[in-house]
């Protein structure tokens, strides 16, 4: 770790709790004092939101597994030298909903690219940036699909098939058996409190590392 | 060559009459009785469009070198998938206004991303598709840009110095030199007639071939 900020990414299925934890995870490192970048992903910068608006819109039906993946590393590309890097420079820690790991779990196994591709694309489109640490809320399909139909109309990669959130679950628990000493896995079906308390007792362990 | 149609691509600079010769050259494509697709870069699909529209746009002007070349990439791999596969297979020729030629030479050459980066983009999202004649407009910087300006504002490339222009002219040539069986070189500077005269000559070569 060579910059004085620190990385947070959350990651998980649609419904699985990651923006009301990063509420609840943002007013906790404030409390600490920790001056905070909170973004989201595809977004966070002005192209990155034009990307988001296209890449969720439902009037595009037929992107290309190619173009998608492509869309969501163009928008991160952007997001990480625009503001990301700049931040963690700055000492700031940043907190991210949604990075890396999600093309790997969507656009990999949800899509079927391959994990090689992403990995290439990673190598340069993020200029080597790495969370250290990844919250993964793990929550079964169906209490995740059902959680969100509260929220209004679906976007474009909401309306797949459970097999297809079936695959990405999959493609996260495995990405976080793989690297265990960055993730940390929260049962997600627990109540929004319990699963704060999770995440700040992970998150605890970023203040104590010396860099 | 394994596909009933022929790809004909055109490249060159701003303002080296690449439009105005993809006019004349369709006409007489027609005249021969060759069904033809005509596209252009970036765009050709509702997909492709919504990229154009964002990263020509000069009110996006610091989008990273990355997530332009991303870009570039997202919107031809859904121009190749969803309109030129289909047309060649079709036994339909396909005539486009740039192809991957111009991501070497504007994301590379003139940008500096690595030619390798490129080439494996190339490899995955391009699904293997090559042109049978690459038609090079060779003119130089200072006539194309006199060209061009009576055209209206410029776009966010377009607004880039002279030596970025040179970079672009220098890849071009440098690529049709490593591949001369594809390319012809067309002096652009001649009168728009002598230029369809020799695009006319190069894709008589594509009646004969056998395949
Ligand atoms: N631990 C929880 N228990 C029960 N309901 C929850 C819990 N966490 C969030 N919710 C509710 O579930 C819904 C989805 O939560 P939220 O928007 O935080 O999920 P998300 O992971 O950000 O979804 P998306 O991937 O679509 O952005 C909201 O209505 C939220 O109030
Ligand atoms: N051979 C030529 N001689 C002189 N003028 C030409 C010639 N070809 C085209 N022009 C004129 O130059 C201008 C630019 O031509 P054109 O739009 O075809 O270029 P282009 O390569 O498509 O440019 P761009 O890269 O910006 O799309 C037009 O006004 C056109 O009429
Ligand atoms: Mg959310
Ligand atoms: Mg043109």
């Amino acid at each position: 770790m060579n910059r004085r900020g620190r990385l947070i990414t959350l990651e998980g299925g649609e419904g699985a709790g990651k923006s009301t934890l990063l509420a609840g995870l943002h007013d906790h490192l404030l409390q600490r004092g920790v001056r905070l970048l909170q973004v989201r992903e595809p977004g966070g910068t002005d192209l990155g939101e034009a990307i988001r608006s296209i890449v969720l819109d439902p009037s595009h039906p037929h992107i290309s597994a190619e173009s998608e993946l492509l869309l969501m590393f163009a928008a991160r590309a952007q997001l990480v030298r625009e503001r990301m890097l700049p931040a963690l420079d700055a000492g700031q820690w940043v907190l991210c909903d949604r990075y890396v790991d999600a093309s790997y779990a969507y656009q990999g196994g949800g899509r079927g690219q391959p994990q090689e591709r992403i990995a290439e694309l990673e190598r340069w489109a993020c200029a080597g940036l790495k969370p250290d640490l990844t919250l993964l809320l793990d929550l079964s399909v169906s209490t995740g699909r059902a959680r969100a139909a509260g929220r209004g109309a679906a976007d474009r990669i909401e309306t797949e098939a459970d097999a297809f959130f079936e695959r990405v679950r999959q493609t996260y628990r495995e990405r976080a058996e793989a690297e265990p000493e960055r993730f940390r896995v929260i049962d997600a079906s627990q109540s929004p409190d319990k699963v704060l308390q999770a995440a700040v007792a992970a998150v605890a362990h970023l203040f104590e590392v010396d860099t």
